[in-house]
């Protein structure tokens, strides 16, 4: 009789997201789940089904998400991000694996996420960063944005903040830090919070943008938020532009 | 009688060279020189025929490449990049565009040329920086490496840093300055010269990584210049970890 040794096997992965229909498994489109669980299944003979921190979109990226799953195999964790790397295509890599505890579960453990939105704001566009940023035309004003960044920085009703249809219990969420890294011509938003609402980072970005452009006031962010409505907040910004970069527990 | 009103343009442009064989214009790949052109001959109705300030190679990137041509066209200058802009692929745009002496050359005026070479150095690749960088798995000393650079630096006889088969009537080339900057795991060696040999830049930096490395040692370079053996640096570091950064005039 075999004994049955279950590991739970914690992993960092890092991902290209614009071939992708999002993270989560879909039977006719290509996603990072996907492509992760045919590779397990190519390395270990078995079906696994792997949890992830968060369901990024279609076309969102990561460069530290981190993902768990059981099973009993007998390939030494040390050696699995080789392993794994040997058959993922370019645009998926396993960059950390390490046993966690049996309970561990990267979505229901997490204590927090750090995302991070790029805009590449000039006259015309960057080739070099079309796949990671939002390209943005006219000149923003980043200190006009990094006073709006304030009122949306605690715990708020962030119904204005998520994609008409997402139905949750409460849209209570709570956003720790909102940071903004100027250099050249790109500026990046670092945002961390507990969690997010479905899309309320790139709607974050796209009222943000339009206070950087002058056509909201800083002040307006309050009454945004307090109205509970997604019709007063600005577009939700292109996904290219949005990385998962840190998982917190 | 119409009256001819040749203007030479002068324009700065952007590319990813991913998909691409190279700068120069070739019957039977895509190349960046064929889609400007193609798409020159588009706006303007004219076979225009642009001249390079450098001649990248296959997969090499550039974010301020200088290129000029001389036509009689009715489009104002300033509005050159939008119209060309709308009808390239997103992987090559126009950034600028103004009016030049009708005696210029993009490529004879040079008076030096920047390049940025990029290596991502950790142990697992990146996917976010796979098309912009060199994975270099083992642990680079970046401080052995700037010791070496400073015996690059200057003008020498670059004969063993020229891919066989190049022949020029002379191999001597000036390097003005060479800087290594490090960002996490992004180390990027900043290369200024008056001009380069063919693949010059890559086998510099193949060979400044064999010092990180500890394969050689700092002052070897002397010995390896001086050899003017190819056979004594090291290997062609990789096309896509190469962007011409800047043209000077």
């Amino acid at each position: 009789m075999k004994v049955m040794n279950v590991k739970n096997i914690k992993m960092i992965i890092e991902y290209k997201g614009t071939r992708y229909s999002g993270w989560q498994r879909q039977t006719n489109a290509p996603t990072v789940q996907g492509e992760i669980e045919k590779v397990l299944y190519k390395v270990t003979g078995q079906k696994i089904s792997v949890n992830g921190s968060s369901r990024t979109d279609a076309g969102v990226h990561a460069c530290g998400k981190c993902i768990n799953f059981r099973a009993d195999i007998s390939i030494p964790v040390e050696r699995l991000p080789f392993a794994l790397n040997a058959h993922l295509p370019k645009d998926i890599a396993v960059i950390d694996a390490q046993l966690a505890h049996i309970d561990f579960h990267s979505r229901y453990h997490a204590k927090g996420k750090k995302y991070v939105y790029n805009i590449y704001n000039r006259r015309f566009p960057s080739p070099i960063h079309m796949d990671y940023c939002w390209h943005v035309a006219k000149k923003l004003d980043v200190q006009r944005m990094r006073e709006a960044a304030q009122y949306i920085i605690g715990s708020h009703d962030f119904g204005a903040f998520k994609s008409t249809g997402a139905s949750n219990p409460s849209d209570v969420r709570t956003v720790y830090t909102i940071e903004f890294i100027e250099n050249d011509d790109m500026i990046s938003m670092e945002i961390s919070g507990k969690s997010f609402l479905y899309n309320m980072v790139r709607i974050i970005m796209g009222t943000l943008v339009d206070v950087g452009l002058g056509k909201k006031n800083p002040e307006e962010i309050k009454d945004i938020i307090l109205s509970k409505d997604r019709k007063n907040a600005g577009k939700t910004a292109p996904a290219n532009g949005l990385m998962l970069k840190e998982v917190y527990y």
